[in-house]
């Protein structure tokens, strides 16, 4: 009973408790990358009839996500964004993020997860409610070298660029062609990239002229921007927000 | 340019650099707890003019968020919560959760974001529109004993009733006698809960009667439900799901 | 040229290195085992000429090095040695050991390497002088059961009466009936157990008349002693390092 | 009973308890620093009688200790020692050295300890017997850039003077004033270097003029040596190792 009546006691008596909590704390002026994927979203594109093989408002949507996270997250230097990933990549020398792994991890999965919910709307239209709840898995990854951090970027383009023709060449079956999913994978199995390309050709579509966001993902970074021009953008986006406002009342 | 052309060669390139992911792994058999707390929930409080000392909308939003937590994480086996915090207890020897410290806490945090920012609508109504995105941390912590684990949950608990009391009295100073903030602060500063039950009492308000809910925080646990229970349970929360259709239809 | 005037500035200038260093922290109230064992310890018992299947002076030395770990570390509860590796439990609620996991392996590792090594002569003798170093290797691990814990040491058991069967065969093969050892490997794979006890009988050995810490490994506990009865091992073990002094001295 | 008669159903069997094995694998690309420090070492110098402020015998001690981990560790690119500790940075780009933190903590303590113990005799005589056991912590630091490798080393060198010029002037007011130790501790207690300069000049010690090895610190490095030079040496070394036997056998 006495742990009820004072702030003060209760820290005494519980602050042992402390102990348990384990600190992953992040090494200072390594590159820390946190990766956002989402779980089973293979199923959420589905529920939601996603245009395939990309379906450009979930893109946006993913974009306008990670473009909250750096808003919130100032140390954020460049993101990169494919498919239902996302990668962070914090500035080595930032001090302004939390140095334990979970609470970064935590705060970026939190923002990004809510901003996907709270701008689901605005991407899909009022007649595609969302109806399910997205969930994102998260990690960080620290890079102690400018070289790992390259190769690590370079190796999630190389992934978004390997599904993307992948992904291109199934559903061109799919739809062009009328192929089932079970005879579109059979179809491609042990194939090469020239390969998928030759058949894409055969069906009309030269690869290299698909969109770039598709073929080589999304990638947003800072922009210096001078403080007339910073102003100008503020009134424009307030103008947006009234034309939005506007809108709903309507 | 090799590396775009097949996913095996893409893999063996850039296998090495998996070893820079770090594996926070959760001992087994222990109990493993997750802590998500909102940041800078006092600002959010002000922006959408939460009631003080508390707002019932606020903390039936929390309880959906978590009992949404628990419908995903069917290891969870009691919650609790109070303020803008919740805690999620994880059966010591489940296995349908990840073993990995960060993506368990970025899966409950994901759900929990989520959740919140999907249903704030239904708490708050059209006419309180979510302005800000809500940010919750989050960690995991492992307590290989049952009484660490009581410990843990009566410290939270404590933890409610103390700044509950406070609470309590620090806005009746301010709305039942037009106290000002620091007013307020400096008239509590220094004083033992029987002080503060006093002061209530001669504002009329006898501290054991206030709601439980706000005393002693929400615990949701699961119940074992009989099959014919449960279909007649379903079949109840499709009428409400039709009548919401309607709802929104006309 | 200043950090090298006073211990204030130079604490300040490099109190930043110290978030360098990472703290791996035990989970307060678990079972904490260290187990220690030995590297290349093949090489080192042939360039000793270990006794085959078991040389008794090895073992000695290896509790005597336990046995001082134990003295230096007066939480641990009960150790278990086999081969060339040791284990030891430390109480689930000491305090008097390093909560971070590499001082604790650290210090473990120290104490036992060097008792090992100071030791030998005791063990081996004169004129078997040590001619390399032994190198053990350490990790901790935690159990938050007592189950956990005992399955833990029922495995280490295991393993030691299963190398040791097979090693008893192994060497009986060598030294009573001549084999190679290539030769002797073959003929005991893809053998059970009760194969090699009845390959032991035909060579003349019961084993399950064989000394028990071979079969069955070495265990180190403490003994509550009588205060008198403490006094009286000091007294007595006074007396043997004195006679130990004369015989070098002699 | 069944867990005794074969390794395959003991592996089946306890595989699970592998999980609680927490491995803390260290970064690829960062440098890797092992800092060693004695426990409790002042004990140890006082029963030995060290001499003071240095003794040459122990640093050569842990000089001949740091070579041979550096001897077994061919990934130890520099390694820097001062009173009782050690530094060890393994190459960045180095896979000869485990990848589990306390695997390599472990292994290198144990060779620390063990050359120590092995080779106190030759440094200190038959007349200084070893009478405790010296214990080393041990502990793995991270480092991601070249210039906080660098100012960690910096950083020791500076702890290295700061020590030995209080030392000095501390022993020499005990040495050739006759101070008692609460005399000399409270006499340079708020001191600035040049104050303790300016004091050891007093007493005729020119500090600048003091070994080297006293007021640095000692280096240990890898020089490439041709073929030929390396088979002197051994040859060399080899005809120091039979006088030796010669010696004792005398």
């Amino acid at each position: 009973k006495d742990i009820l009546e004072d702030k003060t006691v209760l820290k005494a008596k519980f602050e042992k408790l402390l102990k348990f909590e384990r600190l992953e704390s992040l090494t200072p002026h390594a590159w820390v990358v946190v990766r956002i994927d989402g779980r089973a979203f293979h199923k959420l594109s589905k529920q939601h009839n996603f245009e395939k093989p990309n379906d450009l408002r979930a893109i946006q949507l993913m974009n306008i996500a990670a473009a909250t996270v750096m808003h919130w997250m100032p140390d954020i230097v460049i993101s990169y964004g494919e498919s239902d990933e996302y990668s962070f990549v914090f500035d080595r020398y930032g001090s302004r993020y939390p140095r334990s792994t979970s609470a970064l991890v935590a705060q970026c999965v939190s923002l990004f997860t809510g901003a996907y919910v709270k701008n689901w709307r605005m991407c899909f239209g009022e007649d595609c409610r969302l109806k399910t709840l997205p969930v994102f898995d998260g990690r960080s990854i620290e890079y102690p070298t400018n070289t790992s951090l390259r190769d690590y970027l370079s190796w999630r383009q190389a992934d978004c660029h390997i599904n993307n023709l992948y992904n291109t060449a199934f559903w061109g079956l799919i739809n062009l062609r009328g192929y089932s999913n079970v005879e579109a994978d059979k179809k491609l199995s042990g194939t090469f990239s020239r390969d998928k390309r030759a058949l894409l050709l055969e069906m009309g579509i030269e690869y290299d002229e698909e969109p770039t966001i598709h073929r080589k993902g999304s990638v947003i970074y800072r922009k210096r921007v001078k403080a007339r021009t910073q102003n100008k953008l503020k009134a424009a986006s307030a103008i947006v927000r009234e034309a939005r406002k506007d809108g709903r009342s309507a």
